[in-house]
């Protein structure tokens, strides 16, 4: 008889955003005049810029003739969009990455929860509390998380991210071998500098870890000495892997194009994980779509920069709008200054479901609670950037009005 | 330490593609003359159709506007392209499944691949022998295969496909758990009567076991005691996955889109799998691009239909000239009328690969070695009828001249 993988059935039931989901329709059918305003999800708003979509329109047009159309295109991206991601996100920062690292999919997603097929089922796993969700899942399905006891995996390694180590958790106290980061952060919007970042590769050189780099907000990097990737610290491209999204970048979050970094020197006891991972991708993955490579390729036209840039300099002024109405009404906020979240810390001591019932009940704004993305979260709640500015202001008022 | 997933090293080296690929560029570069015609790998040539062409601009214009803008899809994909599989695809067969049982995603290969995340490691598998690799290859990689010994794999059970039972596998002899099969057969061509799936639904019944059915090629299907789906068998909903593709159908293999089906009638020790493959993709998977879904959509639209219809027709018309003219030189030639594959057997009792070389060096046409596909692919050859016209005529007449 057939056996089902018995790790999915240890899974919490249900998915943070869907619970979020479920309570703001219920509020809302209970309250027929209810215009809520929806800061809980870091979905885009604004629409592909004008170079993106030429790009999708040409694509299309060269797929419907017989001399430009295209069949199966290399598992791995075209060349023209490796080679542009390899130029414009790396070369520039002076970072020796090159095309046959890069590794193009329809998703950061896919690839942070693919990427544990490469992987022996014996690792200790590192993952921050809190944290995005599908790095936990995806191990625990995999059977590297163990069990599900009183709200944490029974097999991770939680690192704790509160206000007293400013959100950059400490080196673990035990030896790790794949350590998840995510900087800049969800939930807590907060970025990483450099000097923090070469203690982990420090860590990883010494332990021989594989750092897992999710560095799907670097658009929004403001600051100066807060690196775009991990490879600009000395060493890291033997120890990291880094996860990048065209989704936050260039609002491609309904368009699906992403990219993987496997650097050649990245080897675990001599094997090169850039093999492992071009054969894992070559066997279940075909690529993504012409159209769709084109239309990311056209993110790094002189023009498609420009239009990209703007946008994101749209939602972190939602940021700061957001920043300034929380700490008007005395709350304590980190995060959105290098990234489009904001993490609040609930006042009086309150629950960050209680303060999430409390916000949408006096002023019909829908955040996150913090506890939904892990223990530590508890006494926080995350607000997106990604609204319109008429919307976030207008919320932004509401909250300044009655909470105050 | 971190430590890899063994598995992957237990992979033979290079992939049969590749090889074949290989082999001809080295040829090629030996020869400089040498015009070569390949007919080896299963790519479509002909430009997407109007309707889909059409479909791509009107949502890229959709995605370049803030009114119709999309952001985050359904991870399952868009109602209206699953209520358009379920209605054309099913309902004019008569057979009931429903939307929610339809999962969107960018390609067969990918759902092929990641399905088996949601089986236990200790199930049998069973192949059959010729394979399409990526069922053997994806099921090495989680360990369900054993070791690679002398040309098999130790833990699967491998089901013959022969000319004695006219590549028509005989049920297994020892209890099986997850069965792939793939009808009409890639890469014998062969397509499976009604009656003969009926065998097999009750084979899973009687031993709990799980039929996953690739269907990618029933498009191509004229016999109309064929099956298009396995749900034409009556019970299949309770005991088989079904995947589909519109690679081949309309031509998306540079495009990307395909759908699996999971009943909810399909339990498994009481587990249903279509509430795990929708954690599993919910997970793991963030949808299918909204451009991608509209241009698949399109489809289905009265033009898009007799459009894809009539590439169809050309593709089944190259397999009828491929199958005369391999007879013509007295070969015996399987499949190419229900499929796109021709499956010859090779004359003298040649080994495969000393066929495909004799082949392309006599008459520079580029074939594919059965033996490829596995042990029981040895002495056959498979070439596809997804060339243009000019092309398949070309290469049938140098076969012709040459080694008749």
């Amino acid at each position: 008889m057939a056996k089902i993988n018995e790790n999915f059935t240890k899974l919490p039931g249900s998915y943070l955003f869907s619970t979020v989901a479920r309570k703001i329709s219920e509020y809302g059918a209970a309250h027929s005049d209810a215009d809520i305003i929806k800061m809980s999800i870091g979905d885009v708003t604004l629409p592909l810029v004008p170079s993106v979509v030429d790009a999708l329109h040409k694509a299309a047009d060269e797929m419907g003739v017989q001399e430009t159309f295209r069949g199966y295109g290399p598992e791995q991206g075209y060349d023209f969009l490796r080679d542009a991601i390899v130029k414009n996100d790396y070369k520039v920062r002076g970072i020796n990455i090159t095309a046959d690292e890069i590794f193009v999919s329809d998703g950061a997603k896919s690839d942070c929860g693919n990427i544990v097929d490469i992987f022996a089922k014996d690792n200790k796993v590192a993952v921050c509390d809190p944290v995005y969700p599908v790095y936990v899942d995806t191990n625990a399905m995999s059977g590297r998380a163990g069990d599900f006891v009183g709200g944490k995996w029974s097999n991770l390694y939680y690192m704790v991210c509160n206000e007293e180590n400013g959100f950059l958790p400490d080196l673990p106290t035990e030896k790790v071998d794949m350590i998840y980061l995510c900087f800049p952060n969800n939930p807590t919007g907060m970025a990483a500098p450099k000097d923090y970042l070469e203690k982990w590769v420090g860590y990883a050189k010494e332990n021989g870890s594989v750092i897992l780099f999710d560095s799907a907000y670097e658009a929004f990097i403001t600051d100066e000495n807060v690196p775009h990737s991990i490879y600009e610290i000395e060493g890291a491209e033997e120890v990291a892997i880094e996860f990048r999204s065209f989704s936050k970048t260039a609002g491609f979050t309904g368009t699906r194009c992403a990219y993987t970094v496997v650097p050649k020197a990245l080897t675990v006891d001599g094997v090169s994980l850039n093999a492992l991972w071009n054969r894992r991708q070559c066997t279940k993955f075909n690529g993504v779509s012409y159209v769709i490579q084109r239309a990311a390729e056209a993110v790094y036209s002189p023009e498609g920069r420009a239009q990209t840039q703007a946008n994101i300099k749209y939602y972190l002024e939602n940021a700061k709008i957001i920043r300034e109405a929380l700490q008007d009404i005395g709350l304590t906020v980190f995060g959105g200054v290098n990234a489009p979240y904001i993490w609040a810390k609930t006042p009086n001591g309150m629950g960050s479901w209680e303060f999430f019932d409390y916000i949408l009940d006096k002023t019909r704004v829908a955040t996150t609670p913090g506890e939904g993305f892990g223990p530590s979260g508890e006494g926080y709640i995350r607000l997106t950037a990604f609204s319109s500015r008429e919307k976030t202001e207008e919320a932004m008022d509401r909250i300044r009005k009655t909470l105050k």
